[in-house]
């Protein structure tokens, strides 16, 4: 009989910057009880998910657990930890936990997809506790760039375990909780056995500065304009869009929410007291009756989507209203690696309509939600754990702060998804490795990223499409030529009477001079038509098309 | 009888960084002989040119000008400004004018091409002048980040023109000419008409440092390391490379070229005198042999491209050289906006192997080879133009720039591709607005940007392909049921029976209901296959894929 172990499981998170999911365990080996920490999304690109909507990490492991799960905890209400648990629920079915605010923003989510709000339970911050199975967990305040951000306590047999979430250790953040050093050290002072802790800025070597910081910076940059002011941050800064009005509201102008994303997340810090106050705000239609100058738009698009409020003012009107030239557009934002061609280009089209851009490239309408490396270490010091286990980063930044964790003296190691950690011992021990991986939403459906869907529209991205057409009669002779419908192809190459006529020449060439046993075998007459068709592509036009064979008999 | 004037018109290169390509006129309207300024090329990528290889400006107005065209001339040997040449050369057939280096490659590239290498001259350079028409041109010696970048002095009629080429105010590039300010003083001094100016770094507002300033640096980076060192930058910036390999041979390392860009850089800079010494060279197969630790290559792809030796060295071997734990790799380069996540991921690759990555976040082992700020107003200052026209920006860059040169009481304009401007008065002045776009080299075979070919392949990344074929006998009805293929669409969704059946069942529905008028239609009858696919499909799986339909008749 094997004792019971302490084991940690990322499934998303660990190895990359998005969807985080990390589970927790307790018990004998395989029959340990579980909690899940987190389950949220990544955002799909054109070079690797054309034509997704979400990325969310593949659950099959724990859902062939789920009857050992006991529940989810959910830090925050970033998308990339809280975005996947109503897409996801129906496959585990256990309790939602969160503090206040994020829980307001799960049963939104939990509601539009039509499953009980119920099931997400409401906890209050440390010291009170919920007690599931071998566990006894307290979510703790933590500063970051949302409202209510949550570490977590979590007690087992084995020792106390401490899960930093995304954090940064603000003194001042405006709205929501300052981080506690006090708390943090009494939460250490009888021993850790693990710190999970955010990686994302270890690469940032200077200490992180206030969100009380960027108040002063912008309400002097809204007080000098003179056109309309618009603005855009993450909705979920709450503390930002709080300082970015009350600068509008200082310099005598109106507030405009532009976006529903930011309406939800004001309503939302409304609901659940984080917010007790904000500048009075008027509606676009009030607004376009208003001067232009005495207004300030906040909108969503920080990121340069295509869909959202930036992006639409940048192409012309949103909700009535229209940028001009002397306006001012301030980024209060950072640019997420991979999103700059999308913000230079709406920075480019405002440009043509004359109004002026500000963006972060200056560091003063911008602080950061998460720990720099000296804050990473900060938490470090205040909780001397036994093990650091680095979490939430790409592998570089794993492999970054597990060396400052061993050059600092813990025991620690690279963690990445998939990887099942034995922490019951003095280091962190592979128990086994778990097959892990991205599940796709993709309209309404869901499909795993190596179904070979979105290979195939890679493919035909990159190489365009034939579809060739061939009809035999009851002998299995052709009836007819062969033809081609192209699409995403070059229309005309080496000869100038165009693709398709030298496709279907070529096809029809194969086709005569196919033998009985090629025509009969759709495998073997496929494969040579799919042969000629690319092989006459790469001579006409120098690349090789996807190709699609439709073989119809008349038998 | 209307006055001779001077015309300046970009094709490419002013709205966008890339794809250099600046008409100057001069003579009677409609009847000016012509000079054009570079002939460059802009890159694909996956969001708006998937598949494509190359982007070219789109020379139509100037082949129907050909026989006014009095040659090209090309500043420097950069891809967005020497790349189209060979490309473009069969429709405009004039001499090619480049100092000795950037002639170099021009003729390795017209080579290629089968074009006679003759057609481009070496020029030396000013006081040396080149006289065409109205044109007496001198090509100045400019630093830049890469060798024998060079400014263009333009006379005309109605006045000087100097135009800057891409440049940096550098006193010491170690290789090529330095900045020298004397030089522009002297070409000012009897007055500029206009001074065409470079554009890309207004926004960066610190002058530039020298690429003197980077050796001690690498060489201390490289004299600390342990294992194998790895470097790379873009093989055209010879200097760097050259600092790269003194660093390498300072530690006692040999070094080794890998990429074939690396090597004919090198070449190139020697063969035509640019390039006195370098250190030893190893091959790989040599290198192979040798202790890692007395190693160091140079390696292209600096931005992360998939093809390029680093990325190969990411993934496993090139050549037979592999990077393994304790090594060390140097990104000596800038990430060019929309390159990130490419970099990004050779950085982790590399971490996983345990490799050490060094990149320019710290600011100190790359120099960028454009003029900052206070470098352009450096040159304004010397030149005292009467007007600025900025060139080679994003439209921002463009925009800053004129707003610049206004306030310190030039005349300026933000010209962008196809604005034809007048310039021979005191100010310029819109003479015409003339259709400008984009070429794309595809496979072999060169697409016109809207010809709806790359509209296609992203509509099928994002949605995914039906094909329906149907067949319809002798009456026009129909013989057998329709039949669908799909490419990149999921293949279950609402309903169990997978999407395919719930098609096929739609349409054959559609088919057994529609009447004879749409049967005998064509068109029609596509319609409603294609709307009956759509609909099923956004009913079954939430998305609306392409639909291409097959209609056979038996006729």
């Amino acid at each position: 009989m094997s004792t019971e172990r302490l084991i940690y499981l990322p499934l998303g998170g660990a190895g990359e910057i998005g969807m985080n999911a990390y589970v927790y365990g307790y018990g004998k080996p395989g029959k340990e009880r579980l909690i899940l920490v987190d389950l949220g999304v990544a955002f799909p690109d054109m070079d690797s998910t054309p034509g997704v909507d979400l990325i969310m990490p593949d659950m099959t492991w724990l859902k062939e657990r789920a009857n050992r799960l006991e529940g989810i905890f959910i830090t925050h209400a970033h998308e990339d930890h809280i975005g996947a648990v109503a897409h996801m629920y129906s496959h585990l079915k256990v309790p939602i936990y969160a503090r206040a605010f994020t829980a307001n923003i799960a049963r939104r989510k939990m509601k539009e997809h039509g499953h009980p709000e119920e099931a997400v339970q409401t906890v209050s911050a440390w010291p009170e506790v919920v007690k599931l199975g071998p566990f006894t967990i307290g979510v703790v305040p933590m500063a970051h760039s949302i409202p209510e951000s949550g570490g977590m306590v979590i007690d087992t047999p084995a020792g106390r375990i401490l899960h930093s979430g995304d954090f940064k250790t603000d003194p001042t953040p405006i709205v929501g909780e300052a981080f506690d050093p006090d708390l943090w050290a009494s939460l250490g002072k009888d021993g850790v056995q693990a710190l999970m802790c955010d990686s994302t800025n270890v690469f940032s070597l200077n200490p992180g500065r206030s969100e009380v910081d960027v108040g002063p910076e912008i309400t002097k940059l809204v007080g000098a304009a003179k056109g309309m002011v618009v603005a855009t941050t993450f909705a979920s800064n709450v503390a930002r869009v709080k300082t970015l009005a009350e600068a509008g509201e200082r310099a005598g102008r109106s507030i405009v929410l532009l976006g529903r994303a930011m309406q939800r997340m004001v309503d939302a810090a409304f609901e659940t007291g984080v917010l007790k106050s904000f500048p009075n705000l008027v509606s676009p239609e009030e607004a376009s009756q208003m001067p232009r100058e005495n207004l300030m738009l906040l909108v969503t698009g920080s990121q340069g989507e295509r869909r959202a409020a930036s992006a639409q003012l940048a192409r012309g009107k949103y909700r009535g209203l229209q940028i001009k030239e002397g306006d001012l557009f301030l980024f209060s934002s950072k640019t997420i690696p991979g999103n700059e061609k999308g913000v230079i280009s709406i920075i480019n089209q405002f440009s043509e309509k004359g109004v002026d851009v500000v963006d972060d490239s200056s560091g003063i309408y911008h602080v950061s939600g998460h720990a720099n490396r000296p804050d990473l270490e900060t938490l470090h010091d205040l909780v001397k754990p036994k093990m650091l286990i680095p979490m939430h980063g790409e592998h570089r930044h794993l492999r970054e702060h597990a060396q400052l964790a061993i050059s600092k003296g813990m025991a620690s190691a690279v963690v990445v998804n998939g990887m099942m950690m034995d922490l019951t011992g003095d280091t962190p021990v592979v128990a086994d490795y778990v097959d892990t991986g991205r599940t796709y939403l993709d309209g309404t459906v869901k499909i795993g990223a190596m179904d070979g869907v979105v290979r195939d529209r890679i493919r035909m991205a990159l190489n365009g499409h034939i579809v060739v057409t061939v009809i035999l009669d009851e002998d299995d002779a052709p009836l007819g030529e062969p033809w081609c419908d192209v699409k995403g192809v070059a229309e005309t190459g080496r000869s100038k009477g165009g693709l398709v006529e030298a496709l279907e020449k070529d096809l029809d060439q194969f086709l005569k001079r196919a033998n009985k046993k090629t025509l009969r075998d759709d495998d073997k007459l496929e494969e040579g038509l799919r042969r000629v068709a690319r092989q006459t592509s790469q001579n006409e036009i120098g690349k090789k098309p996807e190709v699609t064979v439709v073989v119809s008999r008349m038998r």
